[in-house]
């Protein structure tokens, strides 16, 4: 075996897609593949339809490399996925993640080691509990090979429901979730404001998508508690003849802005009050590269710049993983 | 004619729903009818689609009294209306409601006045430009005969867009919307969260009830600002069975709780920011009465008790209208 042969299955599953990555021994990417094969969007109930994903997305390569490892993270260890693997209660690194996963029996695989999700409730400091599965997963692949970053830092991970985390000396200490993507999508999908968006999809000038986005940060910026609420709807004033501020294509950008800036105020805000030095650890930026490009700007207008940006860190996540739970041999 | 003879037909007339109104010489409501034919419900495009809901719901009346006054308020004014009778900047009262109205020919009933709805810019205190349209006719309503309200107040509508004005002098000086109850709606309906309420519609113990209302109002009063998408959140995280605060037929009462009680939050806090003595002042709610309830708890919870509650007021607002506008004779 060289150095480059397959010796991982990392699925990272989640609850509209399925992603299968063929990691080496360094937990690069040797080959990866993508399904519409979510935990939602199975052909048939039950572990049948867990087990006909795998066959369907990764049948050939378990067929040619008996005995792979196998991995998985995300909705898949969910009650409603596979096999549930309960939420571990913070702080926890990824070595706790490994000893508490859940083990599910494939027939093509054998044994399938399923990633749990974590909760918080008292660091979140409002009483409220939270809960993240699939982002540990993340976070583990950001800290990998990163001593520095795992010793302490800030982990913001964009998306329909984000997360803001904690990070201490490798564990996850706390974190918050904010619904900005899932409101953004009912806003821009089903709201009053929708229909005021051009639904050919077409755009104007990159200059007005600009000033939308930061005219939505610059009012977030000014916002008192609770005004969330008056503010999204000046996104129909904004827009309408009257008052033509902002040309139709650019009130979605608007509202972006307006959204992203409220989570990033009130991350910041969350994030200063938990540190003894505020500002100085690093601050990671995880996700999808367009998405994650806006909270760089929105951080930075808020003179909290992100100390780095990185793709999805799923595969190195799940490889970390494998690595803690002794399924690629002696640790490295 | 006796005092109780019908003396103008008052259309309410907005996207969904179209009411009319028998008014006799005193504003008092002598018949009414409703029809699922608001702007966005009619049988036909165009002006024959009016002409035809009208007749629909008020052409024997108006048969039965030749020359019978007849007006209209809300979205029916709009530019998607009958005829737009475009909006008015603030500050504006019923009298300059009444000398800004369009006309429109009906076949059946002759003339029907539009009342127009009202911009506001600066009042807003944000920069941000905001319109209401059937809002101002019930603010009419709730003012007139109460010139003690009239001269200086605050009146509240709640709903899917609403609003917060202020009243000096008879005239709306400014107002804010919030989007509330349109949030709370797209959250229930079609988001993740609407999947963990019961879709059934089973309810348990008042108590629930008032407890997740409560914790919502709770979380609202401790909010910094950009917290909403993380309270939001929660709703789901104080579902969970790991961490079950709330059953699951309280979770709309929670997410009610705290989207009103972020309304009120804001709302206060420039209504504080703009009366010279704070709190001394008049605070109305107005509409629909278990949706003022609610915000009426809200309003004691955050220590500002309304200090009246009225229903559906926009009856009266168009008769006061009607008067303004000369069609009920010499002013009374």
């Amino acid at each position: 075996m060289t150095r480059h042969d397959a010796r991982l299955l990392a699925l990272d599953w989640g609850t509209s897609s399925l992603r299968a990555f063929l990691l080496d021994a360094d937990g690069q990417v040797l080959q990866q593949r993508a399904a519409a094969r979510g935990i939602g969007q199975l052909a048939e109930p039950g572990p049948a339809g867990f087990e006909q994903a795998l066959a369907e997305i990764a049948g050939d390569w378990l067929r040619e490399r008996p005995g792979l490892p196998v991995v998985a993270g995300g909705m898949v260890g969910s009650a409603q996925g596979w096999r549930e693997a309960p939420y571990v209660p913070c702080p926890a690194d990824v070595n706790r993640l490994a000893a508490s996963a859940a083990s599910v029996h494939s027939e093509l695989a054998g044994n399938v080691l399923l990633a749990p999700g974590l909760v918080c409730a008292a660091a979140a400091g409002d009483g409220l509990p939270d809960v993240m599965r699939g982002e540990e997963i993340q976070i583990a692949g950001a800290l990998h090979g990163r001593p520095d970053w795992a010793r302490a830092c800030h982990v913001v991970l964009p998306g329909t429901h984000g997360k803001w985390a904690q990070v201490r000396a490798g564990a996850v200490l706390g974190f918050r979730t904010y619904m900005t993507g899932e409101l953004f999508a009912l806003l821009c999908r089903h709201s009053l404001l929708g229909r005021l968006m051009p639904a050919d999809g077409s755009t104007g000038e990159p200059a007005d998508h600009a000033a939308g986005f930061t005219l939505g940060l610059e009012q977030a910026g000014r916002s008192a508690p609770g005004d969330l609420a008056h503010q999204i709807f000046a996104t129909r004033t904004l827009g309408l003849q009257l008052d033509r501020q902002l040309a139709p294509h650019a009130l979605a950008d608007y509202l972006s802005g307006l959204l992203i800036g409220h989570e990033v105020v009130s991350g910041l805000a969350h994030l200063r009050a938990l540190d003894d030095a505020p500002g100085t650890l690093p601050l990671l930026l995880v996700g999808d590269a367009e998405l994650c490009t806006r909270y760089a700007r929105a951080l930075t207008h808020f003179g909290h710049p992100a100390t780095a940006q990185t793709g999805n860190t799923a595969p190195l996540g799940l490889y970390h993983f494998a690595l803690a739970a002794g399924l690629l041999g002696a640790p490295r």
